[in-house]
């Protein structure tokens, strides 16, 4: 990038904002998102915006801490990308002066975000400023950024400050994350913040080298202003026309409870990013962000911008992506936003695990590792409720245990609302050992399964096996549940979590019985769980008896015990409804009472679950539910699409398709500023495809029967399956698959 | 009209929504919302629409109420327009089935409020409903409502609860307003609700007498369902084809603290009209409603959204004019919100008095009779202060005491803002007697300023004789003060607090000289107040000494000290958030340290004493504030329109008005949904009758110098003044005014 012109960018692999958008500064900071899946900052701008909506945000994965009486959360990072930049004594602040020219792109190719600005001070100078940034792909500590600055039409004192800021915790009132931060600056471009979370007493170390060193006669300054707490100051004599620039290597460390601080390390790495030099840096990052393009890449022969949608979405979820020994999951906003506190749900499992199964199998493995390594939190939250074997959180965090919370306060009027998924909200507990079966199909790692994933879908099976209760016709059925969609609480037999529960108890039993399964690992886990054949052959009867409200003549799956007698809702609300909170507009009591459904929950399983049902059934239920649903979630846009799009409703799978795949880019959930769709992203991935390329993986290698929307010439994409790469290549005559 | 079409519909006089519009609930209430000055209702539902944002409010202007800790606020009072249908067994309810049909509309010509609507209920019957309300602009106490109903395709049993519901009081959880209410529900179509405010002890009854005389075989229905808290309610079969009427009479009687309840007379309001029957009460209202138009009916020939936005503007605020004997005034949002609750503000003098005393006199008077009947609130307040005279509250509710909150709570975080308003934003104590002048010269009614008036002339002259401090120069400058742009804080000499001060200060000293003035009531006043010579002379002297920052070179006036060397503002940003809050976009500290402000400010002074200023100053005060001025107040537009009309800026001002007399009915505040804006109303009226018109009023008789919109070729205006009414008429040639 120089101080010139633009480079030429690249439509299909950029985002671009053509000019400052002051009424959405957090949109444009959660869109520009970057993370390598441990750290994660949202795209705020450099200098200080205080007082407005930015929210400069920094986040590592896993790294949560719970304050008293709260429930874990991930709390803001000490902010290192904090720039204070003084223009022959005019402080840089856009709000001040005039914008003569402005850019901000994401390159999704490179994984940078870069800023060009021409700025006139209020006093008249005009100056050129650049900013570049990238977490690094290669090196999973280090965020680097460069800021470069060249005076138009002056001569005079610059003055640029390079700091971390403690403070950026956005915990409120209800006290510290963090403990206070030791700091250390010295002369030679370091600076050190200490700190450890309050009560988990993770050690975190956030180490900066500073460097601008194509300058002449740097003056290192000490004292600090009050937007930094430690870091480098340069003042010095700048003329105009030369371009002067500032690096900075920031390296974020962290360990485990009450370990050292890991300072020193944290050290080392920025000082020897810092010496191997930004091209290096920047070089190894552009390798691995390349083999990520290799590894999931699609292309799309239509629209530019369906192009470049889809890659945003494969981009901003990739990036999420944990590496094997960290055990760690990705939530909903991913790391760009506070909201949920950063806790698991099903998103990961049902949503975003077949991509990474898919493009990614080390670090699919790792999203399962933490299920694996949580399990005990599932055991605590069964027996708590009296329930056997594994009960999963509905929100998880670093243990495992139910992080939900129980309640919300109005803050307007201050009344109290309950919460109850963490309580009865289940199927949770049956989507993890789906993605774990799913995981073992797709990447032929039986291994795995042995190791880690028996277990779960054993203990969840003995979960399930409890929830039950069985009726006065010998039937078993499950009460008090609540499926996906949350309008319905306390519902008896919801579809999503009969099914999924009868899956688990089948899969459980059918692995038990597994051919393959090494006979030694069997024992053991038969001892240590104390299962024996009587307990599977529960599964199978519970399995078989089952309540399930399918009706054979019509193939409709009731949602719930009476959900079809509810009363309908006005086809005229629920048309005007589908894209804004339906409770919001009709009332809770009403969206509850009636036959309104907040997301995919019917269409969903039975896509899920696709070989369980006829093709007319899904059919007939498609017809039947989308109607009714407000898409009052985020997840169910997507569903809707990759369901539409397996029963060659193109136009309809084409017209949902957009909604998901631009959710976030176009902001039309409304709360894109809060932080991305991470869920979502996933989902736009299924329905390409699962969907559109029709993707077949029953066999030893895959297949496709594509079915490309009308202004889609072609599809092609790169998959991994059971260790082989494919290529995907889709048009209107079909498609072929080879090795590559 | 009928159940077949709808009437023809005159697009000068009617605010029409031709469909349901789910998204705007509230809004539409605020912008139907009906009032007769003493009672104000907001355009919701008759049927039950719990959950949904729809708020139901009636209020009685003057009847606050204070709640331990709290503030002074106007309750909502029970509500009396609830009225439950069910229509063979499906209850109405347009959540359900299907509309095939919808139109509402305010008709403003007669004060009608009109709903038809074709439904189909979720067991396919279809219905013709409609719905007829007018608040009684000829018996202030009666609300009245009429509905018919139609089986289109159905015979079977129709049940209609028409009731009064105790509850609708938005206090939350600071308790509750009301005493619990004593119930009366007689078998002859007569219900009575009698409760107290809890802490003012004011009386409230309401009664409904209800009417269905025109059916046969009525079984009148004892039993009410729990929307009701009294009622009537009415069990019969009916007919396809045949159309059924119940109307409803309601009255709303109040009485002074710890009065008798005024039940009796409320119920034999109600039952008398509903003895002369609706088409007799409708009449009544008809006449006082042409009445209304007649004193201020503007006709525009031009763009019909012109003249249809300018009626409702002028219908809204017209509509809450009080009446002699009623010692109330206008709140920001008249009688359609809670915001605010109630309170006066500055904006009934400076904004909404002008258009009273030249279209409603004796309204007009009653609105200053309230400012000199709470004359003693303001003496308190300035007592407490340590001031002398009369120190008017910013908030001022029942009392005249200081009603304005001293802070306010940031929900989401918890954190505690203060609000200096109440303590040093007194310009307020200079706008009402300039008002009260205001008043005299236009309607020529000097008894009212001997009677009244001068009382609060003199002692708001000796507030700011106490209000001054004397500089080191020996000049007098007002420190630590408050403008309308609220942006700046503790503010040395603002303009327009100094600039109305030295008006109050010499108002004062030349009535105290006026010849008019008969000897005895000065006599008496002086005695009184224990005023005499040498304070006049002080108050002259300091008019004389106080300091104006005004230059003579440029002619600019300097909103308060160093406001002219605060840091600019980027103009990118001014231009961008000229619509929205500013502060919300480049935060409040922002806001504060730089030259934007809130809402006209020297615009509006040298508007208001435009007689004290050069055009070549006005013109450069206009040019300089203008641009960075964030119309961050509903009362910013309306002043910028009527100024720039008056500098013949005529674009401008023409743009300036469209965003003023537009801003409920296109929501360009984003807020109307709260209620609507009574000052814009006035500031509408201002630029129209003093801008567009170009009224003056310095001679005995108003003469006009117009300069009109492009777009409108001819302007018709009806004004009193000094008691005689007038007939303006305006053209490009320029206008005749003549007798009438």
């Amino acid at each position: 990038m120089t101080t010139a012109d633009l480079p030429a960018r690249d439509d299909r692999y950029t985002i671009f904002q053509s000019e400052m958008d002051w009424l959405r500064i957090p949109f444009w900071e959660s869109l520009f998102s970057q993370s390598n899946g441990l750290l994660g900052t949202r795209g705020s701008f450099e200098e200080p915006m205080v007082g407005t909506r930015s929210r400069s945000l920094t986040f590592m994965a896993g790294l949560y801490n719970t304050l008293p009486d709260g429930l874990p959360e991930l709390p803001a990072l000490p902010d290192a990308l904090t720039t204070r930049i003084v223009l022959c004594e005019q402080p840089f602040d856009l709000r001040r002066g005039h914008i003569r020219s402005f850019a901000r792109w994401l390159d999704m190719k490179r994984g940078l975000l870069c800023r060009a600005v021409t700025w006139r001070d209020p006093a008249g100078h005009t100056t050129r400023l650049t900013f570049e940034r990238f977490v690094s792909l290669a090196d999973r500590s280090i965020l680097a950024v460069r800021v470069r600055i060249t005076p138009v039409d002056w001569s005079g004192p610059l003055e640029v400050e390079m700091g971390i800021r403690h403070g950026g915790d956005p915990a409120g009132g209800k006290g510290s994350h963090w403990e206070p931060p030791k700091l250390k600056s010295s002369a030679h471009g370091l600076a050190t913040l200490e700190t450890r979370t309050s009560q988990t007493r993770r050690p975190l170390a956030v180490a900066g080298a500073y460097a601008a060193a194509e300058q002449q006669n740097l003056i290192p300054g000490d004292a600090l202003s009050d937007h930094c707490t430690a870091g480098q100051s340069y003042i010095f004599d700048a003329s105009q026309g030369a371009m002067y620039t500032f690096d900075r290597f920031i390296a974020y460390m962290t360990g485990p409870p009450d370990a050292e601080s890991p300072a020193k390390q944290a050290r080392q790495a920025a000082l020897a990013a810092s010496k191997s030099g930004w091209n290096e840096q920047l070089d190894d990052h552009l390798v691995a962000c390349a083999e990520l393009w290799d590894r999931m890449d699609i292309e799309i022969d239509g629209p530019v911008e369906d192009q470049r949608a889809v890659r945003f979405n494969l981009f901003q979820l990739a990036t999420l992506c944990p590496q094997p020994g960290e055990i760690v999951s990705i939530g909903p906003k991913g790391l760009s936003g506070t909201h949920y506190g950063g806790h698991i749900f099903w998103d990961t499992e049902i949503y975003m695990l077949p991509f990474f199964a898919l493009t990614h199998p080390e670090g699919a493995k790792a999203l399962l590792t933490y299920r694996c390594a949580t399990l005990d939190g599932a055991r605590r939250k069964a027996r708590s409720n009296n329930y056997r074997g594994a009960q999963y959180a509905w929100e998880s965090a670093d243990t495992g245990d139910e992080a939900c919370p129980t309640g919300w306060t109005d803050l307007a009027t201050g009344e109290r609302h309950r919460i109850w998924c963490g309580d009865i909200q289940d199927h949770i507990s049956a989507d993890v050992p789906f993605a774990i079966d799913q995981y073992v199909r797709m990447t032929g790692d039986e291994d795995f399964l042995w190791e880690q994933g028996a277990e779960v879908v054993f203990e969840t099976a003995r979960f399930w096996a409890s929830r039950v209760t069985r009726n006065a016709d010998g039937r078993f059925e499950i009460r008090d549940a609540m499926g996906p969609d949350e309008f319905h609480i306390h519902v008896d037999n919801d579809a999503f979590t009969n099914y999924m529960a009868r899956w688990n108890l089948q899969a459980a039993a059918n692995l038990w019985d597994h051919a393959s399964f090494p006979k030694n690992k069997r024992k053991d886990l038969a001892a240590q769980l104390g299962l024996d054949a009587d307990d599977v052959a529960g599964w199978r009867e519970i399995a078989e008896n089952l309540v399930l409200l399918y009706d054979e003549q019509t193939g409709l799956i009731n949602q719930h015990m009476g959900f079809f007698d509810r009363p309908e809702v006005s086809p005229d609300i629920l048309r005007i409804t589908r894209s804004t909170a339906i409770t919001e507009i009709i009332g809770a009591g009403m969206a509850i009472e009636g036959q309104v459904i907040k997301q995919a929950e019917v269409v969903l399983l039975q896509t899920l679950l696709d070989d369980q049902f006829t093709r007319e059934s899904r059919e007939a239920n498609f017809k039947y539910y989308e109607p009714r649903t407000s898409h009052d979630s985020s997840l169910s846009v997507s569903a809707h699409a990759w369901a539409a799009a397996t029963l060659d409703r193109i136009e309809e799978a084409y017209s949902y398709f957009r909604r998901a795949a631009y959710l976030d880019l176009n902001d039309l959930a409304g709360n894109t500023a809060d932080g991305l769709h991470a869920g979502n992203m996933g989902g736009v991935w299924l329905t390409v495809a699962m969907g559109f390329a029709g993707l077949n993986l029953k066999g030893d290698t895959p297949a496709a029967v594509p079915a490309l929307p009308n202004n889609w010439k072609h599809l092609r994409m790169n998959i991994t399956f059971r260790g082989r790469k494919y290529v995907v290549d889709c048009g209107a005559d079909g498609a072929t698959v080879e090795e590559r």
